[in-house]
């Protein structure tokens, strides 16, 4: 049997252990400890300031809590599933510290408006260690685009040959995408910055506390306008879950790439080793693991998306205990989404780039017909017309096979007789790339523009 | 067979009618055919402002084009499974109206962009009407809760009485909920709001397109500055589905308090008989058939969520025809959405409160327990002791079918001896829920102050 | 850095300690560590049985890895980040009791098999587990229908009372889901309880190894007809997930239900105190939070089942490194499901029953309304006006404060003149439900008749 | 405003018709409009065979019913949003053709069974089709299979060469897959076979009805046990959308290596042009459009899974309206699934392989790193030691431009003493191939088999 509750006066029996077990929230709302205790500064704090709690019982017990803080930091404090949750085992530690003026603690506040408190500073504090890892990674991507301009590879629709493009420019892509997923998670502290304490247990309270003062305590940009609103709110998460999704999307569509573009059949890349791992039982392999693990934990992500949408759909207000399911899929967002960057990073910073291997695919395939169907447009054949023509002309090419460029001009003029032997010129791969002088495009001016502006930005 | 296709040139074989028409998109895609045609028109005025296309071929095909949006509002064109995709029946329709100049349209422009284009117009568009819709539905609330400022109705949590609450507060939560919505919305904007075109297949192109002008011509606020990054991007098509979501759970919650609160047990409210249905064999069923069905579309909208998420994860760059299934998850959520809130609203403001009951449910409960706590709080019993002490009362109080303000003072100082005769003034639940002058409570200062502040932000 | 890895014979750098941390799975496959050491036993008993390995390395191997297997269960293996997962955690600390003999264990093995094999034993040996616990709340719910088979309550449809129902036949209502989820667990073992061992790294091996003798010590029913489908197949682990997803939608149902019936409002059950909770701020509050959080644990199981089908999506063949991630959704969802299952059942079987306030309910409404059409209809009027009839009559009920039964006979008769005086007796709830003798109908014989049905099937 | 409404007799007002709109199902549940009118048929046939209806008014409704079959298959009903729902329109469309009779269809019987029925009927008819579209697919496998017995590829694990494979191998890992699959939606037949029919609204009914009856005319296997359980369930539905979106993914993972495989850098397939598409802009595109859009559209049915999950969570019983979005989700998969998997058998049995490619692919690159690890162990080298000399081997062999069976015998012997001329035999990759005799591996034997038995499966 679990011991007498804080919250039992009106219980006559005792859950089971393994009741209790299940509904405790201390074997991961321990995360939370250190908000938890500077949350309960704040407040008693402000119950000071206030005059709702004496100078004397106030600064005891603000002791008490820094006690238990240095404690914390020092990995001295054990927590008990008897105590439930974070907040109990705190509120159970300080009244052995200092007896039973821990009790006025919980004066005008409420485990409902505690708990929001808690989370909200969780997230707040989480967020700006997120934005800083992808701002390593632009950092790492323009460095990589700078060194890149002019390398040429090919450019793909469909996993197909396309257009050759600058590996720079690719490269630069992903920094736009993250630049989305950096203002996503910005806008996400305006949610987040929001202080529930005071909020109670849904509807305020009868003393008269000050939640400007706990908020300034914690740096809290603002209070929450609705104290029902404050203790059954969970957009802040919800958001925090969505960007983590798109961004671990993002993440998957570069790691998808690395590890075809490894693979012996693309060679592009290269990994370093302390980026890949072996097989046991195939002493050759070098496997992108990292790539793949990156790409397989998107899964995971989306999936604490959806399980907390499906939680908070249907939830009456204010707090229903469906609200403790809030926390686990964060806190293993967290503790995924950081170190899945800071890997990310890593990897990219140590790949070597096979430039003449990039450059070479550009060569022996049929990327550079756009440029044939570019040239005739440009000589007055409608562009639909142009298109057809130089189908026929790839068509002929596979069966002969010949590139393009291979071909004789004769053999071209018979297809089109507007074609003039400065073709050969246009149908360069590097030449096709130089030439794509439109705005955002992959010309290296281009290119060049948007690592300037990029710098800039992150400067 | 199908007919020859615009892109065919290479092809020797044709596809079977049901393999087209699996690959096809126009029976959804023609959703944006207004869109399409607007976006070929800025791309060819572009063209003749450039000197790219001669001013008689692209006034030509300007005028051809204006012909096709007057039949297209007049509800006189006809798509057809053969020409695929909304872009190829309007280029068929065009070159039908105005020969082969038609196909000089397009020039420096690839299905890519041309998608992405048309998309983003979409979405653009779409959003200031869920703005309004939601800003609707907050006035509603507004008015309703200034109606309702000092109604008395039992605040829940875990679906118990927990304190006496204002009505008035209560409506103002899910003001401040939608507010955040809003908010959302209004960010997705920015994602939005950038013009993909000129970024051709993938690479930009050679002609010196000027997308300046297109984006001003299309009133969008900026240009992607990433060519693969702009045919590639569905990030604004993820958070309008994932702010939906969000939405459609705090509709959800309301429409789940709703369906209690009109069940013959609660009988708080009572719904107007044009927000409700009959059963065809149940005579006296006056059922809440749209509260229900809005609350049952969220898990349409999460899915469509998840849909796009999962197709987007690990999709190499940059176009892929796994794109397609972008759009039909955005259209429903779309017709999902505006509708929703717009009998969301209309269902709101023709509720019937039945204050009486209300007012009552507060009466023979145990929900001013709180009350007494706080009582013997502020005559310096630490909270602690006193929520111990009020629990036991409560216990006797169900025993005794007593409520604690029909207990004789002489057993509440039993319980605690710092009782005075002034406690059965704090026990009544309006003086309860009037108390509450914390910031963001339920007292009526704070509803009332809650309702200024919103009716300014929404003047 | 991390030390020198098994499979490193070409590698020539290291990886740094937290990338390894990224990387390893110990954290959580350690759970696998007994499926771990005896799919290992029944590869150096079948190594030995055929001949691949000597009787005296393979004694030497089996008798180290039973020692594991002592050590294991009594507590006393220590795992290592450095050593990544638990195969290779066991292979080390074999080698440190065994020596380099150690190595030969791997022979005609890889981890791609291996891991499989510790998968399909883990869940294969849990589905049992879940089946019981389901087939304990069905006879919980057998025994509570059996105490209630004329206990009349309120049915509802769109939470309105629709007809009056046996609350025995409410309970066999979730007997008939928890069948169904027992059923999908009985053939989800199907897909489970199949051997992949043997099939290699993907490809089978050169050894003449023996897979029906692994598969036979390890109780496995068949083995992988496909080595590829053997590594790569997660099929088992998605059935598992999913049937656990509909489990947990049914409970969530029962336990919304649970959540009302509980309330003030209604009042039709009471929970012992030792599944509830009370509030730190509101002494009176006794929540159901163990209903709550098994409600709120569905999303987290939801979650699980789509981050898996999100992972898997698009992985080539045969093993990747995301398949990793396959394993802490379903060990959460077996951490979950497990105690939700017996939480509820304790639940179930402490709940209180408030008989005549469920009848009372009956009493008070318009449930009988069908009785009053029926009966209509069995006199000859179509079915269709007889409703509308009786619609009139219930809208003069509401509008008079009078229920069917206290309307006069001549009342009754002005809306139809087939009416006589048998029909106040058809209008009594317990007649109402008695009376409904349709096959699966609430009449007290037919829930009966399911009890009995029920009863065999369990014994 | 609408019309009057079959169950408006206590309604005073009317909806507006935008809300009648959002309201109404007919858009989408008409697609059961021949299960509609064989359910009511099956009915009223009951109906008379009891003797609850005269035979002259059943034979009356029957002649109608039949005459409004005949109607449907000619497609002359006309349905309309006023009428709400199919049961509606087709009882309407019933009135208007035999008069006030048909008001007598609906003794005995709800809509709430009504629409339980038709969605059951409309499955348990899919099923089959679903089935047999895979039973198709893996035909096409097991030919093609036959076919490649000896084709040799690399087969990949982390997308790198891992050891090579037949092609035949390969092919029949999917028809696995799809045998799993098969068997899944064998298993939802179970629960979708079985018939609601007489439930009536949540409880049963007093008529004296017989549920065999209806059942034997429907083709039902059984009837549902609890009727409260027969209207709220939706288990056959969430297993069908389960089944499906693992068997989409099975597909994403095959659309994915084709997609791979027809790229310019594996060139190992080639599609026919009647399964690709061109591009708008680059007339060299041949893009595999139709195996991206099988690879895309498994998000949509992951989705679709998802809604209907999210959507059950929590509902009371019996019925709610929300139970109303339970069919577009799976009549959107039945749409998604069956052309898709018609798409893929065509697609499949068009491929082009390029066998030598294939084989060549082998030959260049460590994938019979193994075999000299296995050729080692087999020597008496413990195989962690045979795995770390090949690995120094491999590393070597790469910084030299060699691959292992062109390395000198010496070489081979400075690493390894053990290693004679003989070794170069196994380190041919159709001898890798062919040797791995081990059950359900590569070698030839083996494949061969496993087709045997498939083809005996499958006939």
């Amino acid at each position: 049997m679990s011991t007498k509750k804080l919250w039992g006066g009106r219980f006559q029996e005792q859950a089971a252990a393994w009741v209790d077990q299940f509904g405790a929230s201390i074997s991961f709302d321990q995360l939370m400890a250190e908000e938890d205790i500077e949350g309960s500064l704040a407040h008693v704090k402000m119950l000071k300031h206030t005059g709702i709690l004496s100078a004397t019982d106030s600064d005891e017990i603000i002791a008490g809590l820094e006690g238990l803080r240095t404690d914390l930091a020092a990995g001295k404090l054990t927590f008990t599933v008897e105590n439930e949750d974070i907040h109990m085992n705190i509120e159970s530690l300080l009244t052995s510290r200092i007896g039973a003026v821990a009790g006025k603690l919980h004066t005008a506040r409420s485990r409902n408006d505690q708990v929001a408190t808690d989370f909200h500073l969780y997230v707040k504090n989480r967020l700006p260690q997120v934005i800083d890892e992808i701002t390593t990674i632009q950092k790492t991507l323009v460095s990589l685009a700078e060194q890149n301009v002019t390398t040429i590879m090919p450019g793909y629709t469909h996993l197909q040959h396309a257009q050759p493009i600058s590996y720079g420019h690719y490269l630069m892509a992903y920094y736009q995408m993250l630049k989305r997923d950096k203002e996503r998670f910005e806008f996400n502290q305006v949610h987040t910055d929001v202080s529930p304490l005071g909020a109670a247990a849904l509807a305020g309270t009868t003393f008269p506390i000050d939640r400007q003062f706990t908020a300034n305590e914690l740096g809290f940009a603002s209070v929450y306008a609705n104290s029902l609103d404050a203790v059954s709110d969970r957009d802040f998460a919800l958001e925090f879950l969505s960007n983590s999704a798109i961004l671990m999307m993002h993440l998957s569509r570069f790691c998808e790439e690395l590890s075809m573009w490894v693979s012996h059949e693309f060679q592009y890349l290269e990994l370093s080793d302390a980026y890949t791992t072996g097989s046991s039982i195939m002493p050759q392999k070098k496997n992108p693991d990292m790539a793949e693990l990156i790409r397989g934990k998107s899964g995971r992500v989306y999936g604490h998306l959806m399980g907390l949408l499906a939680t908070m759909k249907s939830l009456p207000l204010a707090y229903n205990k469906d609200l403790q399911e809030d926390k686990e899929g964060v806190f293993d967002t967290v503790k995924t989404v950081l170190p899945a960057l800071k890997v990310f990073n890593g990897m990219l910073q140590t790949v070597h780039v096979n430039k003449e291997r990039m450059q070479q695919a550009t060569e022996n395939d049929f990327s550079n017909a756009t440029e044939l169907a570019d040239y005739l447009a440009a000589k007055g054949v409608p562009f639909r017309e142009a298109h057809g023509i130089v189908g026929q002309l790839v068509l002929k090419g596979i069966q002969t096979h010949q590139n393009l460029q291979d071909m004789s001009l004769e053999t071209l003029q018979q297809a089109a007789p507007q074609i003039e032997a400065d073709v050969y010129h246009d149908l360069q791969s590097d030449v096709a790339v130089e030439r794509r002088h439109s705005e955002g495009g992959t010309g290296f001016d281009q290119v060049k523009a948007q690592i300037a502006a990029a710098k800039e930005a992150l400067s």
